[in-house]
């Protein structure tokens, strides 16, 4: 695993195809971000499918199972691996896990969370019910450590636009990026999904025994919808730093979870702060 | 059911929230796009669950089931209505379908889809066989009505841009838009998801006896990923103009499925033209 910014990835996250470039120039060929389909197994049975780009696919697995509260902590891993022995499944796309005793037997939140991803098929994360239940296991944010100057968070994005290497390529990915708070960068993670970026950080931190992110600050390249901001929450990061827009229910995650969210931080707009605590004016 | 471009979402998609903008001013109210969870009920069962921004809630459900290959036309449908007699749910979040004898009778393609979503729960739309399933029920897309100009094409997005209400107000919303060939809008469809977004448009067509889509233009403001290029091949429609990138996955699947793919089409960037019949490179 590297923490050079999108090193692996950049070796496997690309793809060049045929196409025309219409504006009088010939047919040649362009680089494309890969999507292709990365299967979870917790012991041996399939527990997600998730369309990514591939790169950081254990990191991915892990910040995924994390997120969805089936891992709290790096020993709840026993095997995270590619499986190269199984003849009908493609071997870059199948990532095994296997849970240590002691986190096999909190069953419940496997089962919970095996429903909740079962029910809720059409979508990363839906329905009310999960988003309640979502809210009853949030980590508590420390409000001391959230002082973090408009000016540093206002420069963030380019800098992690200047660590893109795929979207430089294909002009096509999302990314998400860690930064501390003096700015400076701790690790990007690029992929076709927003909320896949997000889970290779989380992994990656997981794996390197550093969550939560109490002293982190999270960007993302897009909008802050209500699976970003609900990952965002589950490692704990006092803010998030998005180039794109909230919805009404990540405002509202954000205010209960106890989150600084900023949103359309970019040249050209006046950021917007959504603060901790806040409530949605009704309807 | 209104044909006026986001006249019904604009009353229902927006609320305001309290949040500062950090330039100096005080804090105030701002527009943010509302996210909800909707469920789909086929035969009083939840079949799916998708995140949505309300509006256009019907047209959604019977897109998304026409896109899964659950329904084929209008008549499959013999109910298609929220409900109002649920203690346990927000009756607005729930959508109720019942299939008409004839198309509950072919049980296989339900069985099909439901066990589709089921084994992809991650995401939207995954997983090998799955793709692979979607090819071998992919309608013929016709030749002959494909011959549109590429200035046609380039000012489609802007046109597109000036219906988006709630766009304007947010600044976070997908669109997807349904053009004729001559460049006439036919309808406009807002939502934070924008395979949502296709799906309504999908779904006003089917309920107004308009598909397939032969003689028209598909627009969409975001990535053109492997969902929006799979919808786009289900209603037929034999050009897609997106704003952002194609993948790897969506460039296979409008090859193979007979279509005429523009990526990147917008003011500042050569349009990159996949055409039909073009296969990937390999690794």
């Amino acid at each position: 695993m590297s923490d050079e910014p999108g090193q692996e990835a950049a070796s496997v996250g690309l793809r060049r195809v045929s196409v025309q470039r219409r504006d009088g120039e010939d047919s040649e060929p362009d680089w494309v971000a890969v999507e292709e389909p990365l299967e979870i197994r917790i012991g041996g049975e399939s527990f997600a499918v998730t369309m990514r780009t591939p790169g950081h696919d254990r990191e991915l697995a892990a910040g995924f199972l994390f997120t969805e509260g089936v891992l709290r902590r790096r020993v709840d891993l026993r095997l995270l691996e590619k499986r190269h022995d199984l003849a009908d499944y493609d071997p870059d796309n199948v990532v095994d896990v296997e849970l240590s005793s002691e986190a096999a037997s909190r069953t419940e939140a496997l089962d919970a969370a095996r429903r909740d991803l079962t029910a809720t098929a059409a979508c990363g994360l839906c329905g009310k019910a999960r988003i309640e239940a979502v809210y009853q296991r949030l980590p508590v944010i420390p409000r001391a450590t959230k002082a973090v100057a408009l000016e540093l968070l206002r420069g963030l994005p380019d800098r992690m636009r200047e660590g893109q290497r795929l979207f430089e390529r294909t002009g096509g990915l999302h990314a998400a990026a860690l930064f501390r708070l003096d700015g400076s960068l701790v690790a990007l993670r690029e992929d076709v999904g927003r909320h896949n970026a997000v889970d290779k950080l989380v992994g990656r931190s997981l794996l390197n025994d550093e969550l939560p992110w109490h002293d982190r600050i999270l960007v993302t390249s897009g909008r802050a919808g209500f699976e970003v901001v609900q990952k965002a929450l589950m490692a704990a990061v006092p803010t998030v730093v998005a180039v794109g827009a909230a919805s009404t229910l990540s405002v509202e995650a954000a205010g209960r979870g106890g989150l600084d969210l900023y949103t359309f931080v970019r040249s050209d707009r006046s950021v917007r702060h959504v603060r901790p605590g806040i409530a949605l004016a009704s309807k």
